[in-house]
């Protein structure tokens, strides 16, 4: 499949089955053209339709990747890396068909270095599992998206969630990573130094790219030691000015925020309404504090201070950790709760980021805009780095409402962008958000494809995601 | 100046005639070939030989670094980034001639955001600058190499220093970049938002990539909240494996050290002559931590008690700044002290990073190696990060004493990787690594050739560093 190819969207069906017929004969029954098998390797979570991959297969080490990757590039017949299959944007379909690379059976923990915060695991591992093979080391992985994710497609996707305010994102987290490229070669992307000044930055490039220079094989991830107490705890606020005041002062004065989470009106509602809570129904950040006994407990003093000069209501926290949990169930909670806003509906998840001092303006036009275009969509944000959900409510099988939350993900990313923002703070670009990455970052993307096209010219990783077109 | 050119070392004469015409009609006398200008602007700090640029031309603005850059990839003509001069390992140097672009006329502060705690500079700005441009805004800079180098410099090297450990490198600290590519282009990698999943993480890859990749026009910085407290202090161990093991412990608890520095007992040895002090001669760590008055009390304390653990002796600390300064002189004074040991040496600084569990081993081997061979050579480390610096002390006007440096630094590049690390923690890889990068990195600089080969195909972007040959 060369450019010309993947422009045109051709499919190069002689490449494709000669391939599967390959695979079948090598992989036996760990190869699968069985449809119900192909349509769970295409799903999406959005409105984006799916389009599936001609075959699933179901490597076991990095060696049976490399084998399939040179298979495919022999034929030049597109390779499409898979996870948990949690994406958000698309990123798992096979818009030119091809090969779908399943590897949650490469799971394992390679090692566990405890002494250096380290760890190298296969792709396929699942952040609960890693979390689960860490129990008896004193560390943890923080790094948590919604889902139970993998750790290769938390890699790809450069994911995040709550707590990257204090422990950072995939970014800065990925020590290194193996990966096969589209040479069908393993590569090595770092030591396991923490820090090194040698040479061009390729885990960070790995990270982030989306399935589109290469199928990970292992990835090497700090870890943290799970800190000796936690507080944490719930503010109601006047409005999302009020609420993200406070998360400014609270960065800016340096407290180590392990998460800070702001929840809107609306997701109040929804949230009290599921769980059976009393909490106000106005914007609440929910927050957590790590580090020792006397320290936890200080950061949670300064902070209701901090809460009551930017005109918040009573900061309620405790070290408790049933109290806790208690306290934040309406987050916990919070995707379930927001679903039974409007019963029977598909709740789609988009995500913007801007930075912390334009949050507030951004949230509450954009809550404008929901009102004035009278959809249902609660608003999640991971307010300590500017990064916010909106869960769209609607009925997928209304065209006239997928046209409508298109086009309020349009406006919404275009008010990102306004704001010195991203089109995409933890979700990644996919297919659904390809078209705004131009907008954002312009001469940048086509420096991005110079480097797509220079590894993969014959476009078979993952062809189709992050550019519309390779030009 | 094509790619087989710079294989063989050619220069492109006419190109470079015709180029420094054409800017000296343009600039004026903001272009220089007075040979002292050039000598100026070729020097390294170690025993690589100065290599002239054939002209140095002071652009002050972005467009102006554009037309530079423009004029000199129409003719071919190597470019060569140049801030403080103040890197180790021949970055500056011109092996096929060209124009080196001084860019410290460009050192104004562009915008602060203190509520976004960023801040966006010219790339000639030094840290200090910098830093006393912060000064009425409650932030500061934390990244701090030994010199005083330009934040231009310091992204392109990666660099780091002494509170890497708590604050990260420039690969954590610069969240955007502007840079004019081998085409003449001037491109933007991010947004300001905090996080991005949005395509490839340009911004990394231009991190660290040593002025080959492009010449870096603006940088987007990631700024820290003043501490409203801080202690320090220094406490002696037995042994460097007993101070190492100090080191792991506290990493592992957690306990957010902001320096913890490494010196052996020849460097402390050094400093008392030097400082007139009378610590024990025996390895030492240097601690500093960040936080509330009650937090760094805490940390200390905490700390004092790992140290005895360890078998190390009292650990004296203060929060108040003059004795703090008073017990930090010997680290302050460590490169002047060290100096001494050998009056008239020239001191040759270079460096390697480990995983800390390897730290003890790699540092104790070492010296035994320095021992072995007779050299004056006393060992700093940020053993956080398992980074650490021999200052070897030579006599520069003889060859062999030169050749042994080489060896000596072969040898201790050797070791680093054996034990998983890296060839350079934070100087770089400039010319005098460049031999280093494929054992350490294999395949991947492979890769990283095929990028700088796609947005660099004349190799006009500072060429001869990185890579010794690009085939």
């Amino acid at each position: 499949m060369g450019l010309e190819q993947f422009i045109t969207g051709a499919r190069n069906e002689q490449g494709i089955k000669t391939v599967v017929d390959i695979l079948t004969q090598r992989f036996g029954d760990r190869v699968s053209t069985n449809n119900s098998i192909r349509e769970q390797h295409s799903h999406t979570t959005t409105y984006i339709p799916s389009q599936l991959p001609d075959a699933v297969v179901f490597p076991e080490s990095a060696e049976e990747v490399k084998t399939v990757v040179q298979i495919c590039a022999e034929h030049k017949v597109p390779v499409i890396p898979f996870g948990a299959g949690s994406s958000l944007e698309g990123h798992v379909n096979a818009p030119f068909g091809g090969i779908s690379i399943d590897v949650m059976k490469m799971n394992r923990v390679i090692e566990i270095n405890a002494e250096d915060l380290d760890c190298t695991v296969e792709p396929g591992i699942t952040r609960e599992e890693l979390n689960t093979a860490l129990r008896d080391t004193g560390l943890f992985f923080p790094i948590d998206p919604g889902a139970n994710a993998s750790i290769g497609g938390m890699t790809a996707t450069r994911a995040s969630g709550t707590n990257a305010v204090r422990y950072g994102t995939m970014r800065e987290n990925v020590l290194a990573v193996t990966a096969v490229t589209a040479r069908g070669e393993e590569i090595r992307t770092a030591r396991r130094a923490r820090k090194s000044s040698a040479g061009y930055d390729l885990t960070r490039l790995f990270v982030g790219s989306e399935g589109t220079l290469g199928v990970l094989t292992s990835v090497t991830l700090q870890l943290q030691g799970i800190p000796q107490a936690v507080s944490g705890g719930v503010c109601p606020f006047p409005s999302v000015e009020a609420a993200c005041n406070a998360v400014i002062m609270t960065i800016q004065m340096g407290i180590p925020v392990a998460r800070i989470e702001l929840l809107d009106a609306l997701q109040m509602k929804a949230c009290n309404a599921y769980s059976k809570l009393d909490y106000p129904e106005s914007p609440a950040l929910f927050l957590e504090f790590h580090g020792t006994e006397a320290g936890v407990a200080e950061q949670a003093e300064t902070f209701a201070e901090i809460a009551a000069e930017c005109g918040g209501g009573e900061f309620l926290w405790t070290t408790n950790p049933e109290k806790r949990t208690q306290l934040w169930k309406a987050r916990h909670s919070a995707y379930w709760a927001a679903l039974q806003l409007r019963p029977g509906a598909k709740g789609i998840s988009t995500d913007v980021c801007v930075p912390i001092s334009r949050l507030a303006e951004c949230v509450t036009e954009t809550q404008e805009d929901i009102a004035q275009h009278k959809l249902f969509a609660p608003i999640v944000g991971h307010a300590g780095d500017g990064n916010f959900h909106v869960l769209v409510l609607l009925d997928e099988t209304d065209p006239k409402e997928i046209a409508g939350a298109e086009e309020f993900v349009a406006r919404l990313n275009e008010r990102a962008l306004r704001y010195d923002g991203t089109c995409t703070g933890e979700h990644g670009i996919g297919q659904g958000k390809a078209s705004y990455l131009p907008a954002e970052l312009g001469g940048s993307v086509e420096m991005m494809q110079q480097i797509k096209r220079a590894l993969d010219p014959n476009n078979i990783m993952n062809p189709g995601k992050l550019f519309p077109f390779i030009g």
